[in-house]
């Protein structure tokens, strides 16, 4: 593979006109484009590195004229499936998202969409109407870590934006996650696999320390300002609150999760 | 105090070279500045009120213009101590350190360091040679969150760094936090108070579903790259680890240290 780069460096793209990279500038700044074409994008040796390992199905390997020969780690991958194009370390500064590019794109297919798998033991976080790209990287993250079976998405930001991608640290592509964005067929999937269901707010009537996760469990956060809109709380099983001290704003949602995902996977031991 | 500032209305400074506003912009900018004056500076509505709610020794508010008649609540304080000036709204937004501006700034003394209480049951995060003011903040917030009884910061990047203290939401003001740099000190100040120490690695002789934290307990955390040195690891009474899955860099230390502090609360019950 690498002697396939050396071709492909005698043929250097450096329009920025050329349509593959229009189509990566199209999908990098707007989630309608995304939708439409079911392509997303990547930026950044470890995170398209992730990609590749976990066998992400990426369309285009974009790499700049300067960085071809320097990561040949990323041609040890099956790219049979993948155009690879170099261009101007001009055109990669250009179409950057960071202000020193490492010069490694990629443009990425997007999983066609698969129904959660409920297992026995099961654990899963719903993201309710969870709005910062950090917030929602940083929550697959460290699900992912954790172990937890599945993140499902319901009306927050776009799982596919550059920011919640980066965020993730290459968690989105190991583990399982799904979006439903229908409040209604949300709980009646939940509620048709028998997954019990609870809702993270400040002012539950069941206190962290005094539940247990025992089977299939979801719980539920919300938006970073407002919470879970009473309509959702209320149709969840129960309501549960982690103890806290004065200040009611202290937790954020990320860290909320932190601690939610890590009492839910206390309970399989 | 809201015809005091009516008065000051008449004397609207617009000069970048009035002494105030240049003590503002060294202290905004300069870890040395803030260290030689004993001050460090505040920005936000929100981070302000905190700091007169909790009596923080405040010497100037600056108030734009705009803001002064805006937020009656901020002169509700007792502001005997705190000279009150007001700046042209242009002036505001050249010191402001974020796109849009509030207009309400603050120059704050920094507290005399105070030896940390070891109480009987107390437990302690140490934060060793951490560098992003994001996660030193977030830690500190959910520290105050979770009613951990102290921080002791070593080696990390300046507490009252912007960034920092806009981070902690205010728990800045709320919770003690200590900053002792030299590691011997450090572990005697520990040892000498009967502390339980233990290190956050990712390769410990102990799981933390295993640990118990009875009693005077201190949990280290260490460097976002390079975790706790071997050196101080060692030195710990027991290294302890998160169960996780796959990735060991799935979880970051702010998360880390969250769930870390939960569990040592959780020893309290």
């Amino acid at each position: 593979m690498i002697q396939e780069v050396s071709g492909l460096l005698e043929n250097i793209i450096t329009s920025k006109d050329n349509p593959v990279i229009k189509l990566y500038q199209k999908l990098n700044s707007s989630k309608k484009d995304r939708f439409q074409y079911g392509l997303f994008v990547l930026e950044g040796l470890r995170i398209v590195q992730d990609a590749l390992n976990e066998s992400a199905d990426i369309t285009h390997l974009i790499i700049t004229e300067n960085s071809a020969g320097k990561y040949p780690e990323l041609f040890q991958a099956d790219l049979r499936d993948t155009k690879i194009i170099v261009i101007s370390n001009e055109l990669g500064n250009r179409i950057s998202a960071t202000t020193t590019t490492q010069g490694v794109f990629a443009i990425c297919r997007i999983p066609q969409p698969i129904k959660p798998v409920f297992t026995d033991n099961g654990k899963y976080i719903v993201l309710y109407g969870l709005q910062d790209p950090g917030n929602v990287g940083m929550i697959i993250r460290t699900a992912d870590a954790l172990g937890i079976d599945g993140v499902i998405m319901s009306g927050t930001c776009d799982l596919y934006s550059p920011k919640v991608i980066r965020s993730t640290m290459g968690s989105v592509f190991r583990i399982n996650i799904y979006v439903e964005n229908d409040m209604e067929s949300l709980f009646s999937m939940l509620t048709g696999n028998n997954v019990m269901t609870s809702a993270g707010v400040i002012d539950g009537e069941t206190l962290l320390t005094d539940c247990t996760f025992t089977g299939k469990q979801a719980v539920f956060v919300g938006n970073e300002g407002n919470g879970l809109p009473a309509e959702v709380s209320r149709r969840c099983n129960r309501r549960i609150t982690i103890p806290m001290n004065g200040n009611i704003n202290s937790l954020n949602v990320a860290m909320a999760s932190g601690i939610l995902m890590w009492e839910m996977q206390r309970s399989k031991d």
